[in-house]
């Protein structure tokens, strides 16, 4: 782990102020870094000064990044991607590198490009909301939760301690994983689950329409299951289209498990069905056990 | 909407004093109600005692109805549906019944056949957790949410004024159905929701035993989406058993729109991929703001 005494007295652009850069501004303050955004929207930017969510902003890429030693992108992954591919010429003495992307493998290849005057880590914080933007954002975000980082062919010792004194900064405890194994983790816990959501809100909206007491008769459990869904399409999108492969695997395979699902209840064995449910039981409460004994690592 | 005066004075028996019949027993207290638990399990029944959840307690159906007005069935589907074959036995001068299984037309159709003693009416609170039991109970579980209930053919105007008086004494908001119209409701709703998760939960505890890593990586997006996979076996295996047309027309729709799905990622076409993503979130959206101008019906 890296000592966080590394980042005191740097300056640290982050470039996009939504959910995530938003909430990163905020759980840095106080740690003696020099915060610059780099954000497009004109009111977020003000909104930023005024919360003195950092202590400049900007909404030019070159500008925002002169004197940064540190540069986080904050962005869905295609605006990362382009982001990347500006850097060389909007940064030519180059800079400390790390992401806050949802998919890694096209990150970490960009990041590889590079010139060597950069150092990159890929960087995914395991936390977020179903609402984006600053007025989200919130200082205790990433505070326990896994925060995953991934070398690149341009991450030295010293990115890599940068790395994990930010994400020391923040609360939260750093994983390094390889930009693929972290796709398909990612495809199987997070991406799936909210197409499994989305497609389940759709139903639900659908079935709303010709029925006035739909809603009325949700309850927490419909809350609950469908909250993904109101996830930022943006983001979901580049999400989709970066890690294609793996989510279509996931939903594959999981779609064969409701063919499960169906057989078992066309059969309709009491005893068949039982084992089923319990067997899903007894693995929501490993599952619940095995991230209680790690403390922190995660708000589930 | 009943008046509560018309339960001051009265006897109700509770038959399951697990989550929701002990929820029940907490929320009627101090409503000038003398509460009868009649429970098999006997430390569930000295708990209940101890803590003054209700006044007495018998493992005995003959013994717990015996001078209750109300009887109150609080058990999984086939539970009930076993008391009700009993009541005319276990009661014979009658009572007014009241359930509050997780599925009405089964149900229903069994208080249909009731001796004319019995005045019933058919209950569901749309509220749980995905944990059972008596420990789990609490005075506020109804508060505030959509308390469906449904008319039998021995639901005659006391009867309702009864069942509408406990739904305001536990802090609900009644909503008559027809028995069939909430089995499908519910399948949608409810039923759906679970087989999705539990199906999530079953992939996800598979791939976890190939990963050391899957639950690090997991955040609050999954422990949501499979809340539900925790929920008690017997309860939804029952669930199954009497609602199967409904939840299997629910999943089959839900497969198909799976499949729409996979084809959406299969083309890979950015603008329609954003396209259908953004319409969940909208969807989403609509449903919150559906749930929030009805406010306290449901905790979602």
């Amino acid at each position: 782990m890296g000592s966080m005494d590394i980042l005191v007295g740097k300056t640290v652009a982050i470039v996009g102020l939504g959910l995530m850069g938003g909430s990163l501004a905020l759980a840095l303050r106080g740690h003696g870094i020099r915060l610059v955004a780099i954000e497009l929207d004109e009111a977020t930017r003000a909104l930023a000064l005024e919360r003195r969510v950092v202590d400049e902003a900007t909404a030019v890429l070159e500008e925002g990044l002169r004197g940064a030693e540190l540069a986080v992108l904050a962005a869905p992954v295609g605006a990362i991607l382009s982001l990347l591919s500006r850097l060389p010429e909007a940064c030519p003495n180059g800079c400390i590198v790390l992401d806050l992307g949802s998919t890694k493998e096209a990150i970490v290849a960009a990041m590889d490009r590079l010139p060597p005057a950069f150092r990159a880590v890929g960087g995914h914080p395991m936390c977020g909301k179903e609402v984006a933007g600053l007025a989200a954002a919130e200082a205790g975000l990433f505070a326990g939760q896994t925060f995953i980082l991934c070398r690149s062919r341009r991450s030295d010792r010293e990115a890599q301690s940068v790395a994990e004194a930010m994400v020391a900064a923040v609360g939260a405890r750093p994983l390094w994983l390889a930009p693929d194994q972290h796709d398909r983790l990612v495809a199987q816990i997070s991406h799936l689950p909210y197409f499994v959501a989305a497609a389940l809100m759709a139903d639900a909206a659908l079935a709303a329409q010709s029925s006035d007491y739909l809603w009325q008769v949700s309850a927490s459990g419909f809350h609950d299951t469908t909250r993904l869904a109101g996830s930022d399409p943006r983001m979901m999108r580049d999400i989709a289209l970066t890690n294609r492969p793996a989510i279509l695997a996931a939903l594959l395979q999981y779609r064969r498990r409701l063919d499960e699902v169906l057989a078992l209840l066309e059969k309709g064995d009491e005893d068949v069905l039982y084992q089923w449910l319990a067997a899903r039981q007894a693995e929501h409460a490993a599952y619940v056990v095995a991230k209680s004994v790690r403390p922190g690592v995660n708000r589930g």
